[in-house]
């Protein structure tokens, strides 16, 4: 007897086991028949770069001044024209000035000035987005992050005239040139030096408000670029480093942007990307990249930022009543729920040791900090507005149990981590006090709104209270003070550290800013800073989300 | 009135000025009208490169040892696929021998394997063609010439996987790579090294006869491939440095090319060039550029590569036939007589302390070595064998003056320069006795065959006598210990020089050798020496052109 493969009870039983197969293998990984549409859609979302060129505006040299962020200033020296004009063998270690911090691509032209040139010439380049970097020796190179980050770049020209191009796409101000090797028989210069500065920013932002004050305007004005900076074909985090969307970061710009350039569609682009580039299991990876291939950061899983992402998801439906795409994701957001159900314990509070040793739970720059009241506050938030992004979506069925998880988890943080004697939040078995955990009860909605005014006032005066380490928690910190409705306190804050960068020469938002530290790195090494970060850019969306706070 | 161009007078007159005029320009310029139809012929000559993709043989570590040359030697430590299988990060400083010299371009693959590459990664690669180039630190660079020509090159790759050539053309056996910086967090690999070596050479040169030596096959094989490396798009002195047409290597090039490759138009090509690439005035640069456009080094002016112009277009008519080359060359050889005519005294003894004054006079890498007889007896040579080349053309009649030009030079030299004595040729207000010497009153003609026989014997028994400096004068040496018939003498002369430097592990033969400092170099810094270098190769023209000598 043959096997007749057209009887129709057989192909049923066929079609009966491949629907079995197909659906195991989707056990394994839930988004498998999207991952390819969430792929294409981030692809057709993928926005084409504005190229500008620009010149340097001036000669500059590095003074040493004690007074000068990390003890260094530039003093202008020369005109750009005259360096040009001039032998470079005279002028080895001179630096050019952009006027401005830019993404790009450096260009520049070497010619003989007199005599045949017989020989290659060795030049080194050094790009940086401030001082420091072209003052503090590289090497021996004690950061903790690959030594490639910094940017100086050997080349050897071979013949000129020439028009060479470093084919590393950098991100500065300042260009050192110094000069390694040259044939004594001849002389050249270097002219036409070039950046082609690119970014995906074609609009320009609404203006402030008359009357805003020069501080104000300043430090929009910073943040906008730095905005701006970062905005390529992705929400980097920084142009400099590390040149990749995370999760973190795109939350904070992509709030940034809703009140600025209003490009849109790269926030869903990022969302797709992160998506379509989530792990096997469904959870998110922090960070991916765009090239060669996109491709996430295998491994990196970074608990707050898996629930930032629905956080983020849900402010983007909101605002842009982009449901489409809300509804495309919204398996994704709802799988990420699964890590709070998982180390949420009966009693309410989040398993916070377990999940520390499981994930990366990051939260800021801060060592030492105590990440429990952070992660229980975040869980909260995360619950609440991912059941709003439910609501809007008409999802909320399929997410019925939340809101009674996330009144547990709010209940449990009050008895637990609310000192009413001090009217502040405690952290962890040492009841750590830190600005991180009062932002989260707040955010949280744990505080009331009494309870958070008189945790966030009472401190500056606690002497041990661990500060934020970054701005990326500064946000929070004064996210929550508005939350509070403690507007004077949230403007002084902004002003105090964003505008103390500005004082200090900023021309772009660092990744790391302690008043008291300028050389604090989470790298041991501060030249490898990003000194153009993303998650640095959010006074853009305070400023503009709060007209009455910030622009009278 | 108005003028009317048309009238037949006037234009007439008009051609008349026209004329007066391009010939003043013509006065200035001799070769004005030809110019640009011989760098076409350069161009057309110019040939195809033949490209060839060469891999590793070995990995290799350099070892310290007294009795290699330089003190360095080279030592198998591991194959080339355990290198690629393994972490490069295990194996920074790690050497890559490819087993013969080679000159071109370098490639590498660069794959992750383990993790997700989150950061850029420096690497510095250094080539060499011998190991002392791999070992001794190039900075603080003491040399005279450009640090550039040292051909270390740092690499910042920002993606991966991805195949990185160098921009830049290498000249090199041995490829060291070093590990600048990387991120702890991502693992990788070096794989699929590959070098696409160039030359022009396509022909392989007929076997040496039966029964010639071992030490001679290899001295002859060790110059093929010196010249081989060489004979680019045209005639280079060194594919590592200067990578260009110098007349003096041209010579000795064409030479050994004529008795081996056979590829005659590469010659015919770098006649034109040079002539294209003369000086407004007639005479001769010493060394000319290809690119961007081809060019010569302006000022350069060498006033016996100027006479060994004309030796090597006679040798190159005799030889080819190509008559037409030869007449269409023939005014700038008659013009690189003026300078003869110039700076013969009355006393027909060259004035060479005055045309040391004006010119760079050459004739070897030698401290000390006085260069009157050298001078006079190169350019009794050039006299003769420009006039050989003359009557090859039928031209004459126009140096009918020559003979009697060459007969005055050459008589004064034997009356200034002999010593009756001490059967040895002098030179300078010193009377100083140098090998140079005696082999360019030799060559010349000025000693008779038993004076040269006297002359040569006696030299190894002087003690201040000045010996050659590097293999270009050593050929001279060899040539009139031929021209005076003391073949053995020459065979014993060119096995010992060498056959030194392949005891020593020569590749490819040295641009400087002195068998008693093997760190000699005219640019105070021996990494940045030559070591595949043209003027060394021509025993391939002695064993060639003389089998009864040296294949026997």
């Amino acid at each position: 007897m043959v096997l007749n493969l057209l009887n129709p009870k057989f192909t049923l039983l066929l079609a009966a086991f491949i629907t079995l197969f197909t659906n195991n293998v989707k056990a394994q990984d839930p988004y498998q028949s999207y991952r390819q549409d969430w792929l294409k859609k981030a692809e057709e979302n993928k926005p084409k770069l504005v190229e500008t060129e620009k010149q340097p505006i001036s000669m500059v040299k590095l003074e040493k001044d004690p007074t000068a962020f990390q003890g260094w200033k530039a003093v202008n020296t020369d005109s750009v024209g005259a360096f040009y004009s001039k032998s470079f063998k005279t002028q080895s270690g001179v630096v050019a000035d952009f006027g401005e911090h830019l993404t790009g691509y450096f260009t520049f032209t070497i010619q003989s000035l007199k005599g045949t040139p017989d020989a290659p010439v060795r030049l080194k380049f050094t790009f940086g987005e401030v001082p420091s970097e072209l003052t503090v020796p590289f090497d021996p190179y004690p950061g903790t992050i690959s030594r490639a980050w910094l940017q100086d770049e050997t080349v050897t020209v071979t013949e000129m005239p020439a028009t060479i191009t470093i084919p590393r796409r950098l991100a500065c101000r300042y260009v050192k040139i110094e000069l390694l090797g040259a044939s004594p028989y001849f002389d050249f210069h270097i002219t036409n030096m070039e950046f082609k500065a690119t970014t995906s920013v074609m609009a320009k932002p609404p203006l402030l408000a008359q009357g805003t004050s020069q501080l104000i305007a300043d430090i929009d004005r910073i943040g906008l670029t730095t905005l701006k900076e970062c905005m390529q074909t992705v929400y980097e985090d920084g142009p400099k480093r590390d040149r990749r969307l995370w999760i973190g970061d795109l939350y904070l710009e992509s709030l940034a942007n809703l009140y600025s350039y209003q490009n849109n569609n790269l926030t869903k682009r990022c969302f797709y990307l992160l998506a379509g580039l989530s792990a096997d299991d469904g959870v998110l990876i922090s960070n991916v990249f765009e090239t060669p291939e996109p491709h996430a950061q295998v491994g990196n899983r970074l608990l707050d930022y898996c629930f930032l992402y629905n956080v983020a998801l849900k402010e983007y439906v909101a605002a842009t009543d982009d449901k489409q795409t809300g509804l495309d994701l919204w398996p994704v957001a709802k799988k990420q729920l699964d890590m709070i159900r998982k180390y949420a314990g009966k009693d309410g509070m989040m398993d916070y040791i377990k999940a520390g040793k499981e994930w990366w739970v990051f939260f800021d720059w801060k060592d030492g900090l105590d990440k429990q009241a952070s992660l229980q506050g975040l869980s909260i938030y995360t619950l609440n507005q991912t059941y709003a992004l439910a609501k809007i979506l008409g999802k909320e069925n399929e997410v019925s149990d939340i809101p009674a998880l996330a009144r547990k988890l709010k209940n449990a943080a009050y008895t637990n981590l609310y000192d009413k004697k001090s009217g502040l939040f405690v952290s962890g078995v040492k009841k750590q006090i830190s600005y991180g955990s009062q932002a989260w009860m707040v955010l949280s909605g744990v505080a009331s709104k009494t309870e958070g005014q008189t945790a966030l006032k009472a401190l500056p005066s606690i002497k041990d209270a661990v500060h934020p380490g970054a701005p990326y928690m500064f946000h929070y910190y004064v996210a929550a003070l508005i939350e509070s409705g403690l507007k004077a306190e949230a403007k002084e804050a902004l002003q105090t550290y964003w505008g103390g960068m500005i004082k200090k020469g900023a021309d772009t938002f660092w990744e790391v800013y302690d008043p008291n530290d300028e050389l604090k790195s989470p790298y041991n090494f501060y030249p490898v800073n990003s000194y153009c970060h993303a998650w640095s850019c959010t006074p853009v969306y305070f400023i503009r989300k709060y007209p009455e706070i910030f622009q009278r």
